[in-house]
């Protein structure tokens, strides 16, 4: 079964909102195991709406279209899935009788204009709309089934819940289902990742497994079809497994996780606090820490001692350090992770200095040269890197490089 | 001239990510008067992508491509395009060198499956990437103009920035001008600012105004249509001048300013500095301030105090203040923000200190209540919000706010 999502709207086009309908319904789409293959997108504008549904009904088996359904005259869908489906547009008594109980139970007047909403398709099953004025159609022709509902998020989704998916379900669903699951990597750039897994991407089968690179990590998507849920899950668990074995240490979560929570997890559990020196990063390491609801069991303070007289204050820096080998540097890295420990008290400090550009650089150290440390018990540890991109991006970089570096040395 | 989207990407048929690329195309393009018809989704498949490219060819005069040129196998964005316009992938040595070169800059060893990505339709032209290993293409064939570009946003957009949109303004646009400036506005919300222009709202006709909220401030977009720039610039002018007079103290920049650069320059101009003690906003204020190229000339320290111990020992905040009316309230917001001023020997302290949720939220404290001080010179101003919303919105708002504060303050 193939499936097809068409967004109405010029605003879309427009740019004026995001477009997050589409992206729900094929979330789930997917959890019902029914294959999306193309989505598409046009304005409130008929010729060009009579040419995209023509198209979709040629190549797919289900589409589900959003918008155009409202009382205003550029509100075409009603009248465009008559014509593609060459059926007459006639008035529908079961859908005016839901249009005015709408309106009454808000205790609202009802415009003459939403009598349109009364035209349907002939032969359309209406489906009921709870939670505004337009309701939804639903046609099967030819085995092939044309939903239309409404463009605001909240009524669609209810009428998706309540009606289509349910009626997708009994009609069609065969014994197939889909599993997904995201793996979440820091650490390795995309081809390098892909390199120490190439023979599993190589034979990859069921489930499939698709990289997917965005700033600062790398994810892997495994999907597995099976016909059974818990079949599926067994596929995937299995390739996890494979996975674990070559790039275990560069794992830091999964789907929804990200970094920051997978950390404090961590320090939760093994009851440690942290406290934070930071330079180039400004604050945005101490800021992803905080993200994380009951951050201040674990996060004690945070220091961003931009100038060297803040280094020497806050985290006592030696002035004759900051003298000999300057600010960013290996030797202030660990000065600053270890100050921040000590005055803080904390089990851990971390430290990051460096050059965000896009001025500052030389030759000896350029722009996106950073320093790092880690200071845990008696030990610290540091670490240099060399980052690419602008301001932002070495700023973000050296937060997520530092983050990682902390779960790495608790995972130990 | 006919432009078209097509986003490419097996997770966004799966609805794992929201395809924000295409609404931010979708926007430039606007702005540039270009006019978009279709939008089109699909996977990470060679027969579906050559399906969507070859409709798309025969309906539209620009297509932009977003996603599949990464360096993995089932990126095959570049064998497409080939394939559709019936071109040879040749090898290309600036293609190859600027991979290298990214690499070289990243001090990261290069892969061999990289070298895939050095590979393009014959005669097409090469899109710098400088934020990634993914150069784009550009190919003109029969007055068509195809554009590729990765689907990593932050590549993407700097790439339209600095290489397509700039090529197409040069080779399409015609006299009629379409010109477009953005108002921002802080610290006032979308109905009330609204309800202060409602009449210049009504009567707008060229300019168009169009009111539009994001996190923290309302943005009004101005167009204006005429023969020639410095006409469509002079009606924005026209307009702009009375909007100032309603909404003035509200409006904190233009286009593509920042609240923290406004500030930053601000602070520049002046010649004042500046040091910030942070509770509930974790470090995002330091953040935002020294996302700006330069901050630390005015940005001398921050201070992220999250336990009460790091407020009296990094900001002299009196123990007996805390046992008094505790950490939130407006008296530790005061002696926060001359705190980090004292010690810090700045101009301005800044400080904030709330209940970020979800949890830790009493009757009389609830969560979003925030209060915020400013001091400078002798002077120190406190601030009481309630905000509503998740822990990261309660963080953003305040960050927003202290910042906007600030920037009034700087404006007397």
């Amino acid at each position: 079964m193939k499936a097809e999502i068409i967004t109405i709207g010029t605003e879309l086009l427009l740019g004026q909102i995001v477009d997050t309908n589409s992206q729900w319904i094929a979330k789930e789409l997917a959890r019902y195991g029914i294959n999306l293959y193309y989505k598409a997108t046009i304005g409130d504008n008929k010729e060009r709406m009579i040419e995209t549904l023509s198209n979709g009904l040629k190549r797919s088996d289900l589409i589900i279209t959003t918008g155009g359904l409202g009382p205003t005259q550029d509100d075409i869908t009603r009248e465009v899935v008559a014509e593609v489906l060459d059926l007459e547009l006639v008035k529908s008594q079961e859908a005016l009788a839901q249009v005015k109980s709408y309106f009454k139970q808000a205790d609202r007047p009802m415009s003459d204009n939403n009598l349109r909403q009364a035209y349907l398709p002939q032969g359309a099953k209406i489906i009921k709309n709870n939670q505004g004025t337009a309701p939804g159609i639903l046609v099967v022709q030819d085995n092939k089934v044309i939903v239309s509902l409404p463009g605001v998020p909240l009524e669609m989704k209810a009428m998706m819940k309540e009606s289509i998916l349910p009626y997708l379900k009994e009609k069609f669903l065969d014994d197939e289902r889909i599993y997904s699951k995201v793996i979440k990597t820091c650490g390795i750039g995309e081809s390098s990742l892909e390199t120490k897994i190439a023979d599993i991407l190589r034979e990859q089968e069921n489930p499939t497994i698709a990289p997917l690179a965005s700033q600062g990590e790398v994810k892997l998507r495994l999907t597995a079809k099976a016909n059974t849920k818990q079949a599926a899950k067994e596929l995937i668990r299995h390739e996890e497994q494979k996975l674990q074995g070559r790039i275990g240490e560069y794992i830091y979560g999964y789907d929804d996780d990200t970094l920051e929570k997978v950390v404090a997890d961590l320090l939760w559990d093994k009851d440690l606090t942290v406290a934070v020196a930071e330079s180039c990063t400004g604050g945005l390491v101490g800021h992803r820490l905080t993200n994380v609801p009951g951050s201040s069991a674990y996060f004690e303070r945070g220091v961003v001692s931009y100038s060297n007289q803040a280094k020497q204050e806050l985290l006592n820096v030696k002035k004759t350090t900051l003298q000999e080998v300057g600010a960013v540097s290996q030797k202030v890295a660990q000065e600053m992770a270890l100050g921040v420990k000590n005055l803080a008290k904390t089990d851990i400090g971390l430290a990051t200095t460096g050059i965000a550009g896009p001025s500052g650089g030389t030759e000896e150290k350029p722009v996106g040269l950073v320093y790092m440390a880690l200071a845990i018990n008696d030990d610290v540890k540091s670490y240099q890197f060399k980052f690419n991109g602008g301001r932002y991006r070495v700023k973000y970089l050296t937060a997520q490089t530092i983050l990682n570096l902390l779960r790495l040395e608790l995972l130990n």
